[in-house]
C-alpha cells in the first residue's frame, strides 16, 4: 500500500467514525526527508470518498510538486512544522465532538493532564499507566503563518507530547509512521471521550 | 447518477445514521427553475429502504407531475418555500435526536447562536471560525400553509442562516446542489451534538 | 419472506443497534387467528446469529407447534397476552440502555407521558405532534403468568398505548404487521433516547 | 473454528465495538487442562486486524509453546489466574470507556453493585433479575506479579463473580467457553452503559 492509498483509507475511517465530518481533518505522511516531500490531502474534500489521487505532494514551502497538482489542505503548515520540530513520519489531525469540546472546556489553563490511565501505554514511549500526560491547547487562529509558528512554539516548550488541540478546532497527533499516528488518534480520542464523560458524571472533578 | 438516486442514497445514509428514523425527514432537489420542478421524496415511507422509484416530482404548486404519481411528502410546502426564497437546490430537512432536544431547550429565545468554531467554516461562504450562525427555532404545527408561511418569513428576516430548527421536529439545511446540502448536514448535525455535550459538561455554559 | 425470516432479519438488526444484547429480547408474529398461531423466537439465543430455523409456532397457550421444536422464549405468555388484549399481528420486545433507564426513573409515577414531539406521528394513529403519549411501567417479575395478567390488566387500563416498559427490563411495543411493529421500535427508541437526553441537559425539567 | 480463529473474530469485533481500541485487550481460551495449554493474543497488537496466527499457546507458567512463537500478552498471568482460580474456559479483557469511567469513580469503594436489572440473567447461573452482582475494583499496576496475585485474592474474597475491573484499566470476564465469555462482555458492558448513564441522569442516585 503507498502512502496515498494508506492516507486515503484512514480518511474514509475516520469520516465513518465521526472525526473527519464535512471537510474537515487533513492528514500527510512523510515520503523523503532530503530532501523533505511529504504526502498530504488536498484542500476541501469529504473524507468518506477520499481517493489515493486526492493526495499531493509537497516540499518544505508547502509548494506542490509535480505531477501531482491541486490545492494542499490549508493546513499544510503546521504540518510541516509539526514535521520538522518533532521529526516525525505522519501527522494526523482530526476534529472530534471529544476533542472540540474538552479543547474548549479546558482552554482558561492552556490544556490539560490525562494522568494514570492504562490506555496512556499506547503512545509511543510510554511504559505505564503512572504517566502523565499534558494535552496542550492552541487558540485557534486563520492565519497559518501564525498558527504555525505558534504551534512550533508550543512544541518547544512542551517537549513529551503526543497530540495537542486547537480551541474549537480538534486535533493534532503524529508518530513515527501512519500507524503509529493512527494508533495515537484512537488512543487519544478515547482518552478524551473518557475523561470527558467522566467530568460530566461529577462535575467537581 | 439521477437526482433520484442521490436523494434515495442520502435517505438510506441518513437513516443508518440516525438522522431519518421512523418514517421521518424528507429530501429535494431541484430538477428545473422554469418551470419549477422538485424531485421530493414521497411522504410515510422508511428512508432506510428508499429506492429512486419512491420519488416525486412537483411543481411551484405542490402538484405531482406525470409520469411520477403518489402522495408527496406532507412538508412539501416547506422545500418549496426555501427553494423560492432563497433560490436553493436541494433542501434536506433531518430529524436526530440532538436537533430535536435542541430545538426545544432554546425554545424561549427563537434560535441560539454557534460561534467560535472551526466547523463552521463547512458551511457555504462562511470563512473563518470567527463567525456567528444563527440558528432560527420555528415552533411546529401540522398546518402546512402556516408553517411555510412563517418559514419564508423567518428566511427574511434572517438571510443569512444556512439552517434552521422546528421545535420538537428535527432541521432544515440546504445547498445550491445536494452535494453542498448534505455537507451542510453533516457539519450541522456535528455543531448540534457538540454544543449539546458542551452545555451538559457545564450547565451554566 | 416469512415471518420467521422476516423475525430473524429483526433480531439481528436490533442485536447491532444495541438493543437486544446478550439474549435479551424476544419478537413474535401472528401466523394465524383461528385458531391463534404464533411465530416466536426460541429461548436464550444470541440475537446476533438468528436465523429462521430458531424461530417456534406456539398456540394460545403457548405450547410449541410440530414440526417446530424447542423451548419457546420466557416471555411467551406476554406475547399471547398482547396479541389478545390488542389483535396485535405482531409483537416485539428490545431491551436497550434507555428504555432500561428510563424504566427506573419513572418508576414511582407507574409511567411518564412523551408529548409535543414530531417523531410521536410514526406511531399508528397518531396524526399530530400535539398529542399525549403515555408510557406505562410495569414491575418486573419472573412469575410470568402474573406478569402476563398485570400487562392485561394495564393494558385495559390504558387503552391507547402503543408499547410500555417493564422496570429495568426494556420495552415491548407491537402493530398489525411486522413492519408497523418494527417502525414503532424505532420511533419509540427515538424518542425515550430524546427524552432522557433532554432530562440530563436540564435536570429540572 | 479453532479457538485461534474464534479470538481473532471477537477481537476484530471487540475493535468495532469499541472496547479494545489502539493495541487494547487480551484474549485467551484453553486449549487443554492436563497439561495446561492456552491460546492468548500475542502482545501490542492492532485488534482491528487480529488474526488467528496472531495467537500464541502458553503453559501455566505463561510460556510460549512451539510451534507457536512470539511475546504473549502482558497480561498473561492475570489469564492464568483467572484459569486457575475459577476453571474457566476462556477469560476476556476489554477496555471501554464506561469500565473505565466507572472503574475510578467507584474506586473508594472497592467496586460497586448492579442490582435489580433483568439483564443479570445473561450471566451463567443467575435465573432472575432480583440478583446483588459486585462489580470488584482492583488497583492499577504494572507489576504483573503483584497484579494476578492481587486478583486471586480477589476472586477467592469474591466467589460469585462474574467479572472484575482494573481502575482506569478495564474488564475481565470469563466463561466456560469462548461463546459464554463473549456473552458475558456483551451483558456486562451493558450494565456498566446503563448505571453509568443511570448515574449521569440524577448524580445522587
Amino acid at each position: 500500500m503507498t502512502s496515498s492509498e494508506h492516507l486515503a483509507q484512514l480518511g474514509r475511517e475516520f469520516h465513518r467514525r465521526g472525526w473527519a465530518l464535512g471537510t474537515s481533518g487533513n492528514f500527510s505522511a512523510v515520503v523523503s526527508r532530503d530532501p523533505l516531500r511529504i504526502a498530504i490531502t488536498a484542500s476541501s474534500l469529504d473524507k468518506g470518498q477520499l481517493t489515493a489521487e486526492q493526495i499531493l505532494e509537497i516540499d518544505s514551502n508547502g509548494s506542490v510538486m509535480p505531477p501531482t497538482a491541486g490545492k494542499p489542505s490549508a493546513e499544510t503548515l503546521l504540518h510541516v512544522a509539526i514535521v520538522r520540530s518533532l521529526g516525525a513520519g505522519a501527522v494526523l489531525h482530526t476534529h472530534s465532538v471529544w476533542s472540540t469540546i474538552l479543547s474548549d472546556y479546558h482552554k482558561g489553563q492552556g490544556g490539560f493532564f490525562i494522568e494514570g490511565y492504562e490506555m496512556l501505554k499506547g503512545l509511543s514511549g510510554v511504559a505505564t499507566h503512572e504517566h502523565r500526560e499534558w494535552i496542550p491547547i492552541v487558540e485557534n487562529s486563520q492565519d497559518m503563518n501564525m498558527l504555525s509558528g505558534e504551534t512550533t512554539r508550543m512544541l518547544e516548550e512542551n517537549p513529551g507530547v503526543h497530540g495537542f488541540l486547537i480551541r474549537r478546532h480538534g486535533m493534532y497527533t503524529w508518530g513515527k509512521d501512519l500507524a503509529e499516528a493512527a494508533r495515537h488518534v484512537e488512543i487519544l480520542e478515547f482518552l478524551l471521550e473518557s475523561v470527558g464523560r467522566r467530568q460530566m458524571m461529577e462535575p467537581q472533578y
